[in-house]
């Protein structure tokens, strides 16, 4: 076969790889918005069916062949080029990819659509027994997914592989140990200056919310012609392809900024889908980077942006306008206050700055002791509220708000909970790159000016796609591999200036 | 291989293609309901990969040897079993979709998405011109997919056996000009015996209207923890599976029964969905009989049951607590003679029940000429207009109220409207015999019982499945093949106790 011919027949598979995927992200999306109760059952063979077909046409020797072909072939003499990214992304894809026997995918799609169902209803009641069977069963399958694809050290490592290529356990607790060190001592510091700050709970009633919500998302530049808002029990950004990119979000009543940043964390998502590379759609050069990378855009947006003085120097004068009585009297110093409000909680997703990579921490070191065996699942909420006592001083009073609070067990999702954490250190080196460049942010956003920001990170970051691994991306834009002093140096600067510290 | 062995085999593969039918169902769906603009082509894209692997399926060899096998084997004994129906139907369709060239099927799949969205835009704006290139492809198509299917007679006959086996062009032709003949009449007689009767059009908040709409929906049987109910362009009845039956409704915000019996008539299609065998599930036996059929439902409780007094008397005083300033002063008479206002109309979906087989006449003749090349589609919306000036005495002043009213050409269903007519026919035999084993049913709607109807229709039509054709469905159920005079006679009946003609 011409090379030329090898590589068309290559993109084509792949790209109908990319259209059943797609239609995998509906069948998803519906499940987390409007899917009726009745449906769930069908809905895991449905996912599970096309799990299969992706194995089938993922693994196919045919695959293997054509890769084989084009490794030989001219396309690869500059790495840098589309072709030789493609060609060099598919073969780490189809390596893992044929290590995984075909019942074990469709075993994992279908377990994993029901075990959502009884998560949601175990957290309902609180009640983790009634998810325990389930996630054994999850745990079960992911070690045994573990064993197929392999690993040095230890199973954990072959899951963060999948997230998050090139990563282990190891660097990951490397990580954690320097993070912990300095953030453990900071939270209580910073709750202590803070002194009386307090929660603004108060009535903001859910349809101005999300009012406001969609409109600051299309303000700073999701396209809502490519792309909508649904509410759902777990928010989340779902690309169903180019041009159709879905924010699934949850407010609560009593909680204005929690909602918001809620909000701009799945704008950040939904920013780097929409600008990526519409041309090389359903191929790796038209991807995310990593999971971690991907992480990085919803935590810039909801961190570096969302919790700024400068955004809410353009914005909190619109929120007191839709909000005139739950905002009364409340300032601009005291409103960011309560924004950037730092204090040891139990539900990661309503987590501060500060604190939130200790959450992380927490499920980073019981899902690494749930597959090395070291932990059994029905020992979970034991070893998970220890984690709490240690890293964030408190306990859980019931599993709704301890080891049930998130659905991405439930969802098969192990191993890439890191993710988060390494979403935050690359926001982190990002947003200083952005800055030096581009003069300072905050004053822009202050103007109600954010394209820059959007134009420079469509152009280092979303056209990028899946070029470089997110270790060398960040590297090629900041000068710097991954680093966690950045994130430290900007919550102290943030907090020395908000408390003087 | 064993009779059993393969009689599993061919349950298998048929299971899984009911699978990715029901994934294609919800791309649909959303289609519908909630696909950003920008997702329009990715959708197209999405189908067409579907409908081109269903039709790999469906054009297996080897499900024709597993047919052929079984064919010959002891299982066929008694034509009556599920296996014995099951080995009949797929047989009908296999031998239909292999003369289908699978390039033919994703073309029609690729273009009717597209044709959609322009005729959504074509229909919003009134403009024929815009949309004529896609229904001259779509025509196109449909003509290449009669002539690879095969017809004794004429091309239409191919599409409508698509949809309703057995019946063909001629027959129809019959039926319309027997209907013709009785209801060209009739429609002015009631028209002018009502006299001064005007629709209600009044301020009808959509909120209020769709939740009322939807607790009558519920009251009368249909089951929200297995459906659901939207909005859209188009209504329609969704199955994504079982226990997943989606109604997407549409409200004028001055028309309260107009968009009841909407409803009414998406409820009519959910309950046969709901009250299919879902052990039979994915196989002929566990699928509505025919289209026409599965219209005679919608039909039944539309205008059956929704046009009825009883219904109104148990309905009509919770609709004035709803609603009490627009419905100030309307008396249960008044209101009932504005639900069966006589009214030649433009717009078949809410037309009339009288005129309403005079609107599926134009259709079927405009259809047919167009499939046999008597009628280019250029001519169509005069065509169109003549139809409605010879058979309701009023001609469109533009397209949008003319040939641009249903998606049905931009879907590719071409032969799909004579069903509804005969979803009417239907509905009449089925209605007439149910009264006469359970007694006056009007009677029962009045004390707000709708368990044992649905409970007649449940034992003689739903559960019936696909193991008999509509046509003989019927005769075993009424004693009578399809006949047109319940129909007719129904309609006299109650006019002239309304108006006393």
């Amino acid at each position: 076969m011409q090379t030329n011919t090898a590589y068309i027949e290559l993109i084509r598979r792949v790209r109908e790889e990319a259209l059943l995927s797609s239609c995998e992200a509906l069948l998803e999306w519906d499940e987390e918005t409007y899917m009726p109760a009745g449906g769930v059952e069908n809905r895991g063979e449905q996912l599970a069916l096309l799990a299969g077909l992706l194995h089938d046409r993922g693994t196919d020797p045919l695959l293997g062949e054509l890769l084989e072909e084009l490794e030989g072939s001219d396309l690869m003499a500059d790495p840098t080029t589309p072709a030789a990214v493609n060609v060099r992304e598919l073969r780490r894809e189809y390596d893992r990819y044929v290590r995984l026997p075909r019942r074990l995918v469709e075993d994992v799609a279908r377990t994993t659509a029901l075990a959502q169902a009884a998560w949601a209803r175990a957290r309902a009641e609180a009640d983790f027994s009634t998810f325990r069977p389930w996630l054994e069963k999850v745990v079960e399958l992911k070690r045994a997914e573990a064993e197929c694809v392999g690993y040095v050290r230890e199973p954990y490592d072959a899951l963060i592989e999948d997230h998050e290529p090139g990563m282990t356990s190891q660097i990951l607790a490397r990580l954690f140990e320097a993070l912990q060190r300095e953030l453990v001592p900071l939270a209580p510091r910073i709750a202590e200056a803070a002194g009386t700050t307090k929660p603004l709970r108060k009535p903001f009633p859910v349809l101005q919310q999300r009012a406001f919500g969609e409109a600051v998302a299309v303000r700073v530049g999701f396209d809502p012609k490519r792309g909508r808002f649904d509410l759902g029990v777990h928010p989340c950004c779902t690309a169903i392809g180019p041009g159709d990119c879905r924010l699934v979000l949850r407010f609560d009543p009593q909680d204005f900024a929690g909602g918001l940043l809620t909000i701009l964390h799945e704008v950040g998502h939904g920013l780097y889908e929409q600008g990526l590379d519409p041309q090389h759609y359903g191929t790796p050069t038209g991807e995310p980077a990593s999971v971690g990378m991907d992480e990085s855009q919803a935590r810039l947006w909801e961190n570096r942006v969302g919790r700024s003085l400068g955004f809410w120097q353009h914005f909190y004068p619109k929120a007191k306008e839709l909000f005139p009585e739950p905002l009364a009297g409340v300032s601009l110093d005291r409103f960011l206050k309560t924004v950037n409000r730092v204090r040891p909680s139990l539900i990661r997703v309503n987590a501060d700055e500060v604190t939130y990579n200790l959450h992380v921490l927490v499920r980073f070191e019981v899902e690494r002791a749930l597959m090395s065996g070291d932990l059994s699942v029905g020992d979970t909420p034991e070893a998970w509220n220890d984690g709490y006592r240690r890293y964030l001083g408190i306990v859980p009073s019931n599993d709704k708000e301890g080891c049930l609070q998130d659905g991405h067990w439930a969802d098969g999702l192990i191993g890439y909970f890191p993710t988060y954490t390494l979403g935050d250190v690359f926001a982190a080196q990002l947003f200083a790159s952005a800055e030096a460049e581009l003069g300072s942010l905050e004053t822009q956003f202050a103007l109600g000016e954010f394209a820059p920001l959007v134009t420079w990170l469509g152009q280092k970051v979303f056209r990028a796609g899946g070029r470089l691994s997110s270790a060398r991306l960040i590297e090629s834009i900041t000068g710097s591999p991954p680093d966690h002093r950045p994130l430290v140096q900007g919550l102290r600067t943030k907090y020395s200036r908000l408390y003087n510290l």
